[in-house]
């Protein structure tokens, strides 16, 4: 494989990629606050068991006092079709747009939780606890349980398999959404036998 | 758009995706640990200001010892040419293989940094300071500043752009990698005029 010998600096900065794109569904009934949704690209996965992921959201932004208020929200994962409304998310503030209405996306109960809806729409969502936030600089990061995860019917197979590849799904790399394509590996695969190689369609 | 009123669920794990997967670098030669590489897929972007990304690994791993103490290790994008290379290093362990010689990989000095190596082979590396661990369950979350970033200088165009498709980059999608592919939009683009979005090669 070809040595990079010479790198050149392009100084601090949050160059990880690709990382996930999802909307965050969060709102607040008791005090007025319709179904609302926030696109965030500053998430990961922190925790196996429990089951945790993270978020990080500006304290400015309208979402940020929902979720730290209720202690909930849903994250939905974007399909291709969903990519131009992932975008308006995440530019368009909840002030002063119905960002459900707007894009014509259609918020539902979301199991496990009281309060914040998921997005009909989405190819899957899981549904988040919020157990801790700390403060980082411009962002605050949110540590949350994943309670639940629930998959469109439409995606599993007669034998209740997961068809991810039809769920298109989008990643994004440094301002760009990207479509994922094809399969590289599997977890393992860099030592699996042959025979495992071909059974996942794969070759050494 | 189709709305899936039916959903099923797979019950609470950690279903966000993709993610990113990249190759973990550190050593600690005043006690005689030579470069090693670990793979993490659970890793994100958690603050822009100052710039931070968090690693979450589990205590019993061989790398976990030696950041906690080191305070310092590298992130390397996983282009596909080095997949396989990545795999590996998610299965194996430093404690019984060299996985710098066994990958043929090339560890080199990283900028910024004291003891963390670099991936020669891989496009780009962000260099990083642990400030903060945080106890989760089965992953101890590592919160870390960002204090330089290096890309290949193979990766720069004459007018001095990233090439960041030629850098082949690969998600991580519930056990398997995938190839990104197709630019679908850039942020903005769901409110962009007719002639930025030509300017990008992008149709309404």
């Amino acid at each position: 494989m070809a040595k990079n010998v010479n790198f050149r600096s392009i100084g601090p900065t949050t160059y990880l990629s690709p990382v996930p794109v999802v909307m965050l569904g969060c709102a607040d009934p008791a005090k007025g606050i319709r179904p609302n949704l926030i696109t965030v690209a500053w998430a990961g996965v922190v925790c196996s068991k429990p089951p945790m992921i993270s978020v990080s959201i500006r304290k400015e932004r309208y979402s940020h006092g929902i979720i730290s208020e209720t202690g909930e929200f849903t994250l939905n994962l974007t399909g291709e079709a969903l990519c131009r409304a992932t975008d308006f998310c995440g530019v368009k503030s909840g002030r002063e747009v119905d960002k459900f209405a707007a894009m014509a996306l259609t918020p539902i109960p979301a199991a496990g939780l009281t309060v914040a809806p998921a997005v009909a729409e989405a190819p899957a969502y899981l549904s988040c606890k919020v157990k801790r936030i700390i403060e980082l600089g411009s962002h605050d990061l949110f540590l949350a349980e994943v309670v639940d995860v629930n998959i469109a019917e439409e995606y599993f197979t007669e034998t209740g398999a997961i068809n991810e590849e039809a769920m298109q799904l989008v990643g994004y790399v440094h301002g760009k959404y990207r479509a994922l394509s094809d399969v590289l590996g599997f977890f393992g695969y860099s030592i699996a036998s042959d025979e495992a190689l071909e059974r996942r369609g794969l070759k050494r």
